[in-house]
């Protein structure tokens, strides 16, 4: 097959040669610098970026096999790819580690008071009033129980955390104490310290959250969004972090993204903010290509036993 | 017998008077508010000031057991205790959990850059070239094998982390993947990426690290200190930091504390720095408590069956 990376792959790509010389593996630049022999040929396409669009993959008419080094496919043309019978493998599950670390990251951020500790040494103080607060007893929950949730639920147990996790069904997972389903998640939210927002963004998740999930979380609240900024509308999170419906607020995420400058959110004082970069990796390529290179010894024939497969159905 | 508290124990102390009747429990707001009284008659001293010195001690008679809700005992005057037969718990073990948590918070703080993402937000800046570490497969070392190394090495576990321990004998510890005895510490540094300090403070400790420590530790290394400020000299330390033997340090004991404005650690960028808090807890007199309670309940002429003995000629 003409397989066609568009990602930098490096290193990697000589190890794909390698191990598939069966194959013919072409790299380039970035989806800008396809040649018109290479859309018109490419089999497999490796790729990240969002502009690939309806109209560009309407070029690739030999186009079998879209690898999605991402995990988020809600921004591809998914219906019309359904209908070319286009198979869609994405990135997830490669997350597992960065972003369950980053979890505990927001968290120490807030519970330890890390902000104000630096600026007592900035100011070269010694004696303080500033009281920590403790990670042991508290309860987190998860909004998803997928493979992020589940690794950061796992070392949140040896925290001594109480893990509750939130999923469609309200299904039993390792690593949660307990489950509850989507329709009964406030009641979840009651009884957390925490809780992490993981969902990926599907027609179910747009604004799943409303101002009476954010009562629920409570005043004392710790909210995390990791997953996608469009589970809660901009300005109903602004509100309920104005007016203290819940105390604090650490996002990865947002609506629209990338942020302006002048976005609400930055005039907030209860909110710890960085800029979508929870899913990075020094790592990333690495793992993607580990799961790109288990399904290619598959062979494209046997797809259904595809890791990472997308399911047009679900949307995920 | 005569139990004065000179720790503030408030509804602590209810549950005492409550639970050992037969005792006499006396509270006094400092060691500075003890009357003549209760000087001549105090059997059992409940206390953390330094201050208690060999003068003061020198006028309690009849004192059988000083139970010190402080973990470190360096500054208590121990070969004249030991000669007077006073038996001394202290209160190690209750600063595992707070102490462990802050580990990982020091850790998140440098391989999640969270400064530089704070700094980000209030330019409200959205694009970065940030690229942060993670946690997974590092090596991290814990100079000591206490409870406190255990409860962290643990949940460096679920982190993903190699553990190694270092103590006396290089004997095998639960949570440890490898332990090396302290004279062979210099290869166990060379392996970590992270190394922690959590020793006491013992004739043995004090300088125990030597600019070659640092020097195996490497130049990627961060080295965390949470056990006592004299394990190495701070002229050391500020020239290690200073000429980048080592990566970064993250510090909350030094060897002269409180710390003087003018101390030249202030002066360095590849330091965090807090103000000896980390064994602090909202939860820290009732864990204290709870073991004095336990010892209590055995009764004094069983003291060698004792939690939390201090062996006076180990110094801990």
């Amino acid at each position: 097959m003409k397989i066609v990376s568009t990602v930098k792959l490096k290193h990697l790509l000589d190890e794909l040669k390698d191990e598939f010389n069966e194959h013919e593996f072409i790299e380039r630049e970035s989806l800008d610098y396809l040649t018109p022999e290479d859309l018109s040929s490419v089999e497999v396409l490796i790729a990240q970026q969002t502009k690939l669009d309806e109209a560009l993959l309407g070029q690739m008419p030999k186009l079998k096999w879209l690898v999605w080094y991402v995990a988020g496919v809600n921004k591809l043309p998914l219906s019309y790819m359904k209908e070319r019978g286009i198979i869609l493998t994405n990135a997830r599950g490669i997350h597992k580690i960065q972003i369950a670390e980053f979890i505990f990251a927001y968290i120490m951020a807030d519970y330890k008071h890390l902000a104000e500790f630096q600026e007592l040494q900035e100011n070269r103080g010694y004696k303080t009033a500033i009281r920590t607060s403790e990670l042991y007893e508290q309860a987190i929950c998860f909004i998803g129980t997928g493979e992020i949730a589940k690794n950061a639920a796992r070392i949140a147990r040896a925290f001594g955390m109480k893990t509750i996790g939130v999923n469609t069904d309200g299904r039993s997972v390792e690593h949660f104490n307990e489950t509850e389903p989507l329709t009964n998640r406030r009641s979840a939210f009651t009884q957390a310290d925490i809780i992490v927002n993981v969902l990926p963004e599907t027609a179910e998740t747009i604004e799943l959250l409303t101002r009476e999930d954010f009562e629920a979380m409570g005043k004392d609240a710790l909210f995390i969004n990791v997953g996608r900024g469009t589970v809660v509308a901009e300005d109903t999170l602004v509100k309920v972090l104005e007016n203290r419906v819940i105390r604090k607020a650490a996002l990865d995420v947002y609506e629209h993204e990338p942020l302006n400058e002048d976005n609400p959110l930055y005039q907030l004082a209860n909110v710890i903010m960085t800029p979508h970069i929870t899913g990075l990796s020094r790592h990333y390529n690495a793992r993607a290509t580990n799961i790109f290179k288990g399904n290619l010894k598959k062979g494209i024939e046997h797809s259904s036993a595809f890791i990472n497969l997308v399911d047009y159905d679900k949307g995920y």
